[in-house]
């Protein structure tokens, strides 16, 4: 069996886990405090062009995603995100359960947030009877693997500042983003457009680190305190940095956002070839074939997959998802058996 | 100056008045422990056919639906309401506030959740990654003025015992559903249908009070704790007893929530027999009509009134709302204004 | 039976009861936003010598207390209140269910925080593994029915300012202290020394009614926003304006408040006269004196009051509270069987 | 310089890094579901002899209290600790953001809760005005270094059955606990006592991990949820199992654990020796001797430290903490500094 599950099925990529064997016995200031750390934000500011930004590593997504959020907003301010979005629908609720309210958008093109979109929520403020429109959330790429482009981002962070709202980007897989084909969104640009986004490890190579970054000057002050108090101020924090270290040496975290990237797309055009079409049109390491239901059961025989949503009577989209880790010929044999597969079912 | 801006623009019926002088010297117990309290209690419990009801009494709409919410549901536990519902547009994230997501649904018809609908939501729960769907909101009348019928609620009631959910109702202007000429709803049906529902005062003739009304034995035991902790324990409980006494007297409740339907359901055939239409057919104490702008304007100089939406290029939709204490002349008063200007505008 | 539990038996004073029938069909804004609450809202602001204070009408002491405190930290900032102050033991977490810290102080002199106290606290501050201290919490009179000396408040106001935190009086029983024979604290000085406070109507004369002020500029911009999501946004606003009308007016506030005290001052009095001696030595309408338990035993057959603590083998403290509506008679009556009693038991 | 600030200066243990690295291209599944989780939680379960055990590997100390006394408790049920416990003291307050009110206890004897205290707390709960007591926390070791005896949680224990309590245990450094000379208490007694603790790994050898253990059946059938919604279900799960694995392996945990402990007491003996006394007896791996000022700031040229309190006017106490990773030849090295010091300074 081969899994092409989810990108965070194995563990850290060698280069993590020399650093870490490496500085096993160093001794370093706890939480966030230490020479790893300082040096990784180092790295962080200069990738995206400001030298003035906060870093800080978190050892997850979700904390991440919860304390960006609830760290930034008043209790009565509220965050806009496609209703596909990941703090929308696969967190139980972490944002609320600090006290702030999603307003979810449905029906997000290719599960994007648009200036069009957060405008006309944004009308929806009246007074203090309704929620302050505050913060845009968006996931870049998005959960169907889709990423935006700069003008895209660019028009949202004129609806921000027309509207005094934060704009923040969950970059779980911001790797991907960066690396796909199609893109034009630089890792400066991301400096220069968001109030507050996070380049996430955990799915490209780390252990568990993710990269918070904060912009804007009014976020700024009192992040420390909402990191402790939401459990993610890390007491051996140079673990987190050393992970970041490691990943922002050498273009690493890139080259393997590539590799991911190339092994999905390899699989995709595979797919494509041989007459399947797409749920939606991915550039990045995750894709969704519709695949007849029967074809989906036989495959599950040797390797493992989200069977994704329904599609119609006898077919359904399937997820397959590679990581930094996928070797090349995995990707090679499965579609060598999916070819095989496919003229049974046709 | 004549207002039908809303049902609470008034301050309480004189029953109710009269009952509080009355009874301003007696020495009560605290916090809905006084025989006014218990008194009203038995009487909900005879109106609804449940004399096994938990009734707690409560100073407003708002603290009544948080507690509803919060005091049922675990913390991992959500609401699905509808995206006009009043716990997800008009509370400031009130319920959120207290840690639990609302599923917010958009496009119910006539404001109304469906057995269909919920039965959606439901299917997208996964696992601990997703928040569990608890609880069903819906407000009765909606915020559209319509109502439910009782296939409606059983069918929704059928959907919550398949997957262990709750039925919750708003019932802010419950008389107003109960008394509606299309209603087949009766309070024994809601005292049979619900696990917790409430029946609104303030909105229909108490300076302040609501009846919220427990069903559910699960739901039961804690729920004073509830009450208190969310700052809607009332110390002097008896000032909120003695209105829902004299509200349920002598089937006052329900003859001026007759009053505030006869005199809005007057204006719309008023309104109707000059040729507008309605944004939504309501039964009950709002009307919502779609007028010329400029007809708005003039209007709005002897009268107080939403333009409550947009319709097109000329035309808004108005909300005009009747209360118990809408005197019937100021009805006819209106009408015949809005007929004298109506030929203005054709 | 005649009971001196509390000063919340009674309900409404005659001077609100009539005013809200002259108003009960006047059409008013919702909200807060009404002529009366706009006019009790100035005569606050001459009364306090602040004609720039924020005032807002809240139907109950313990939202007023939770919103008071949430509505002006950050989440991360917390209260200090005497382990013996309302908000810590007698509102079942309410402040903590907006998820904020009490720092609770025991063995508090009479129930007061003192100058000296506060430092301490302070002084406990670390960086962000430890809350902030942003907020002295006090109760004047104290739940033991004390009162602070102006010294007092001005020392701690010192404090105050040193550490950038905000004093907030809970003045559920504020007349009490302001009529103490003993007190010499005016309502200017708390308008002066305060960031934000209340005047408490519902222990005074109000069926349920209280008077919150803010007066710190920082506090102020969202503070309608909190009262919403929290639940305390009155719909019927007028009803909490009218009431604190008909008590500001012609001093009624004040003269209720005396006549409390002077009733509970009585009972003192004739107590002390036969050689019982007193727990704490309370000026206002709260008095407690250690009686034989038997002798508890023999005064419930005839009166209620709280068998408060134990103070010794055959002891106990009791307490016993005069209200607005207390009669002088009754007071006279109790000392008489208290008299006679006590014979029994010497 | 050389710290013995904390024990969570250094990285991971060797064992725990090679069995990282070997492990790094296993596909493993998510979130606490992979193989070396299900065999670390059986590893655990056979040390405290509890095979019904719930065990969930967490990604630090606070949110792993957090979670255990929030997913724990209803709203308002409350967690008694000493004021001195590290959820009340250096947590920021984060389990109150999750909406619990700790009842903290001062003066507590060697910062440990006794069975009478938590009686004394328990009396007082009155009604639905005050917060439940449901949980009591404590930590072993404590905050001071020392530790429980079996007889003392036994005597909690029975006091949390009279009451209905749960009892957690806080094992950040459970294992110097388990290995002090002095101990009689066995991790089977804990298996048996407690309903709900955790072992800290990152204190003893991990990057980061901690197993939380849940034994009571009330707390753990909710429990993933709770996990995930705050924050800590760690998408590469097995990175934690695999910690735990090596640590458990071959005892290795203890052996660490011991080894803390038998630096930090030969410091102590050394110090002792020379004549200082101790602020508190610990027999684990920190030590709290009194020194002059003076003296700490000349050790302060070599070694790091906490100048942990005042003690007088001339004198602090010190806190030092050895670690898995000390070098006995520090320790030594050490004393021999300090010796050298201590003459000058008598």
């Amino acid at each position: 069996m081969y899994s092409f599950i989810c990108d965070y099925s194995e563990g850290g990529h060698p280069s993590i886990l020399k650093a870490l064997s490496e500085t096993a016995f160093e001794q370093n200031e706890g939480y966030n405090y230490d020479k790893h750390c300082k040096n990784a934000a180092d790295m962080v500011r200069r990738l995206i062009g400001r030298p003035d930004a906060d870093v800080y590593f978190m050892p997850g997504g979700t904390p991440t995603n919860t304390i960006a959020v609830a760290g930034s907003l008043k209790s009565f301010e509220a965050v806009i995100a496609p209703s596909t979005g990941h703090i929308e629908v696969h967190e139980t609720g972490s944002i609320e359960a600090t006290g702030h309210k999603i307003i979810s958008v449905d029906n997000c093109p290719d599960g994007k947030l648009t200036a069009d979109i957060v405008r006309r929520v944004v009308g929806g403020f009246e007074d203090e009877h309704t929620v302050v429109r505050k913060m845009v959330f968006l996931t870049n790429p998005t959960e169907s693997g889709t990423i935006y482009r700069k003008s895209e981002l660019e028009e949202i962070r004129k609806v921000c500042d027309e509207h005094d709202m934060y704009l923040y980007i969950d970059g779980a897989r911001l790797g991907g983003a960066i690396m796909a084909e199609s893109n034009d969104v630089t890792m400066e640009d991301l400096g220069r457009l968001c109030d507050i986004f996070y380049i996430g490890g955990t799915k490209n190579g780390a252990l568990m680190a993710e990269a918070l970054i904060i912009l804007n000057e009014k976020i700024k002050p009192d992040f420390r305190f909402h990191i402790k108090q939401r459990g993610a101020l890390t007491a051996k924090g140079s673990v987190l940095g050393i992970q970041f270290e490691a990943l922002l040496a050498d273009n690493l975290y890139f080259q393997l956002a590539a590799h991911s990237n190339r092994c999905a797309q390899k699989m995709a055009k595979g797919i494509a070839a041989l007459g399947y079409s797409f749920d939606v049109d991915s550039p990045t390491n995750q894709i969704f074939p519709i695949l007849p239901k029967a074809m989906i059961d036989e495959l599950h025989k040797s390797y493992e997959f989200y069977e994704w949503a329904p599609y119609d009577e006898t077919r359904s989209i399937a997820r397959f998802v590679c990581s930094w880790a996928t070797p090349e010929e995995k990707v090679d044999e499965f579609l060598r058996d999916f070819q095989a597969l496919s003229k049974q079912f046709q």
